[in-house]
């Protein structure tokens, strides 16, 4: 059967070896209150609800899915239960400063959070998962008083937001919706319109339900320059209703837990969120949380996935293996973990699992840095590259997701198509993480057009520089050394290559769209390459006695052999992107 | 919305230039009644069949699913009906020879029958699936008494086989199996145990349902030697139950319209098929032409994949793209189709879904060499080639059934991930064919350590030759010498390959398992390659207004320059998998 347990000792390594977080939490007078043994037991605890409470509803959620009647949304048995101890745990405020009445504790830790909440019930976590980043959204773009009538609700976690975007003509191109805002006397708005695929538009966990809503203002010019951003709540302040209504839920592959509205606002009550016509740029700050969440649902899945796998295939007995461990006597038929097939596919998940993990964290903690570094040149770096990991978490994390959910269900064979075991659900709720949030195409684009040639390539050496640091620490490692040799190889081909990329896309405006899907691709690979080597590296210091340490040696020796491999393949593919690419 | 139309063009294209069958029929005294627009007709109603019947009960029967109670099974709204217009076609009868009153028409016209009816409709089409195999093991196997009361039954549709092999406890490894076989006075014999994920093993399609189950004899060995094949009908000559119970079925991730049964037998009577103890040689008989098959339903996925896709890329419209096609005008959003990301996936649908099918149907076509040319050689090496094919084709369409689904659900966005558009169904339902009937895993050691190491490369040879001989020919063709020339490269460096592997192997009794995926996906790819380069080829056959010439000629560059990179990466993949696999 599907379980899950919280990877706390893996977590552990991360914040303590692979980013020595204490080191920069003492260092950080923001986080001059936080150190390592307070972080876990935080962890600790959000393991518990996770696996106590989460992880149990997440196979019946699925099954019972939401129930849609007259406008009235019904989670799934559990959920709203569920919610009110994530609320009475007071884990909306967790990264919430202090000043508003949060607990001020850093983002990386909010990022193991989510982490858990998305590997333990993907669907449930599709209400909370949005929190944040309205949070900021409103923290940095909200009038005054705004803030002071809303952020207490979202901070608390009585009221929970979504973010109102696509509409039926209007999903990668939000340029071009149609939900119109008209300017009332009293300074409010009017939004009338029609919104689609909006999670937890309408549900029974909150009283109030907070949109963040995209529309246009009567005067705004066409296209994404003529977008604002307003704050329309589900029930105004006494409590009445305000024209939101919720006219259906989607019937889906997957998440079914979570329900995904069509929405149709009717002359609803709304304020303005940051400037008129500047609606995008407001909402991007909600996006990019939203975006490196997206990421960590990729990573969950991966997580659940690579447990259930190992579990099952410690369980199961065919066939005998041509080796098995030394000491293990040969059997009728072998633990199918023993078989070079399962072992390779094992062995992948665990190195995906572990290695998006540091590096999912590592763009937190960047974020944490971006905000709070007392140092300014630090902060903008931390700025810079969490920018230009963002798309690659997005998209690679959840490709990934996708894949190895997939690899787990073949670990279990025929059970794996059947619903009692669970990991179809896994494959099925992973899916739609490469969709939305900007489908993984737009985060390639943005990754290869805006964030590497966009800025001459100067966030992207920012990162080179991580693998050559990586790779010079590691050289002076006897055991490492074979890692360090091709890091650092990596980076100068990367950089050898993002050169000719420059010059080709100079010839070509066409050129950096056919290639950007590969050259993500070969980021995230690059990011894995560094996630073991430094992984490698630091698990030096674990005592000897320690199993963690000989298993991070062993994992980072697979990646290197069996998974680094595939960089080859991406760089030839964003050299073979030159090639002419026909119409259909 | 979800549509399925047969590719009935390029299936013409494939028979009539890319195989040359109508050439081959016509020198073929067992064919010698069949033409080119003979085989049309039987395709063209064939197509008729597929999208008029079985396509419009896709997405109803994935809804409704089937219904199991007090042991009897109730299949979709309509899936009864489509049945019996089937029957009444003639369709079972189609590739039966025409002795036992079959139609006596070649495989391959028969694999393109199979392509249509897994694409318009997978889990229909496992009802009817199994009946060529069990057709070919019992007219090979069986005892003439019992070919005269069963053959006919399975050549009018009359009755359906099953397959039954898994037990709970023995899926890859039939050797683990406990159903047992007792002996009785009048040479039949009474089977009891259970059988676990039978596919269509009870329904309500026919009166009787013929079942063919592996069980051991009370003197067995133990293991794979042990095994026995035995008929047991649902039924027995004069309609009495035969203590065969069906005790429920799965809720499976796809396919729903399918019966998946957990049968019980209980001391049901039934029929030794071939020797005792050699149930696994009969049973490959039926094994092989059910790889097939899955291989076609993969097949069909593709094509229903990219027809989908495609479709709604035309439609529909999002954002600018850097380029459009010359003459297109610029409006404020352009079908999806012109975004050099949606170009990029939507040529991969094309370019494998017709690559896999010319690949299938020359298996098809070489089954039919096999059986029934006038020369030995000739049978031999085709029956040679034709094994060699049958696990590449199992799990390299199957994988590439999955991979292309997800591709395509990609193109729509979150509309795919909607239940509405039938894509998601589309992805669901592909993911069994890479498990059942021999997993993937399974298939890619029966080709490494079988096929290619276990005849010493002379049946692998047979294929470098084909890679040879038309990489000469195409070298010959002005447009062509693009393709021909990495074709004959691939075909040095694969040759160069396998006597490295085969080394490897010596030093390293577990190499080959460790390397057995990647060799299987790099056979797969050069397969492609092979596809492609001859469509290139033969495609300047086509008149000049043809607009299959220009696109066959643009599939196979983007091919040759996008996809065939693919190949070097597993190339590394297989050498580096000398690298010692961790146990975990």
């Amino acid at each position: 059967m599907w379980s899950y347990q919280a990877p706390l000792r893996d977590m552990q390594f991360v914040l303590e070896h692979w980013l020595e977080a204490p080191e920069a939490w003492r260092r950080n007078p923001a986080f001059a209150a936080l150190d390592l043994p307070l972080a876990l037991q935080v962890l600790e605890e959000a393991a518990r609800f996770s696996q106590g409470v989460l992880a149990p509803l997440n196979a019946s959620g699925d099954r019972q899915g939401c129930q849609w009647v007259d406008g009235q949304v019904s989670t799934p048995q559990g959920f709203a239960q569920a919610y009110r101890a994530y609320v009475e745990g007071g884990w909306p405020a967790l990264a919430c400063a202090e000043a508003l009445g949060g607990q001020g504790l850093p983002q990386l830790l909010d990022a193991a959070l989510q982490e858990m909440l998305y590997a333990s019930n993907h669907a449930w976590a599709m209400y909370t998962g949005i929190a944040h980043g309205a949070y900021l959204c409103l923290k940095t773009h909200g009038a005054p008083w705004l803030q002071e009538r809303y952020l207490p609700g979202i901070i608390s976690g009585a009221s929970l937001p979504t973010m109102c975007l696509t509409e039926p003509q209007a999903g990668s191109d939000v340029g071009l919706l149609r939900c119109r805002a008209e300017p009332q006397a009293d300074g409010s708005y009017r939004l009338s319109g029609s919104k689609l695929f909006i999670s937890g538009g309408e549900h029974d966990l909150t009283a109030n339900i907070l949109h963040l809503v995209l529309a246009r203002l009567p005067d705004a010019p066409e296209g994404s320059r003529g977008i604002s951003l307003f704050l329309v709540p589900k029930r105004l302040e006494r409590g009445q209703d305000n024209g939101v209504r919720c006219d259906g839920i989607e019937h889906k592959m997957g998440i079914k837990g979570s329900a995904t509205c069509a929405l149709v606002f009717e002359a609803a009550q709304g304020w303005l969120v940051g400037e008129a016509n500047r609606g995008l740029a407001a909402m991007f700050v909600m996006m990019n949380s939203a975006r490196l969440h997206v990421g960590l649902q990729g990573l969950g899945h991966v997580e659940a996935a690579w447990q259930n796998a190992r579990d099952y295939a410690g369980e199961r007995q065919q066939m005998r293996a041509p080796l098995r461990p030394a000491g293990v006597a040969a059997q009728a038929a072998d633990p199918i973990r023993y078989h070079p097939a399962m072992r390779r596919v094992l062995l992948e998940l665990r190195a995906t699992s572990e290695g998006l993990r540091a590096i999912g964290y590592w763009a937190a903690h960047l974020l944490d840095q971006a905000e709070h570094h007392p140092e300014p040149r630090v902060r903008h770096q931390a700025d810079q590259l969490a920018q230009l990991l963002t798309p690659i978490i997005k998209a690679f994390f959840t490709e990934q997701g996708f894949r190895q959910a997939s690899n787990a269900l073949q670990v279990f064979g025929g059970y794996g198509y059947v619903a009692e075991f669970a990991i179809e659900q896994t494959l099925r709720d992973s899916r739609i993480a490469m969709i939305y949030e900007g489908s993984n195409e737009i985060q390639a684009n943005d990754l290869l057009l805006r964030k590497v040639l966009g800025d001459g390539g100067q966030g992207f050496a920012l990162l080179l520089e991580q693998l050559r640091d990586e790779a010079g620490q590691g050289a002076a490692v006897a055991e490492c050394a074979g890692f360090a040799r091709p890091l650092a190889e990596l980076a100068e081909a990367l950089q050898a290559l993002v050169a000719e990329v420059q010059q080709w896309a100079l010839e070509d405006a066409e050129y950096p769209y056919r290639a950007a899907g590969d050259f993500l691709a070969l980021c995230g690979l690059s990011l894995l390459a560094l996630a073991w080597a430094r992984a490698a590296r630091v698990s030096r210091r674990l005592p000897e006695s320690d199993p963690l340490r000989g298993a991070k040696l062993a994992t980072a020796k697979f990646f290197f052999s069996y998974l680094l491999p595939q960089v080859e393949q991406r760089m030839t593919a964003v050299r073979s992107a030159r090639a002419e690419l026909a119409f259909i």
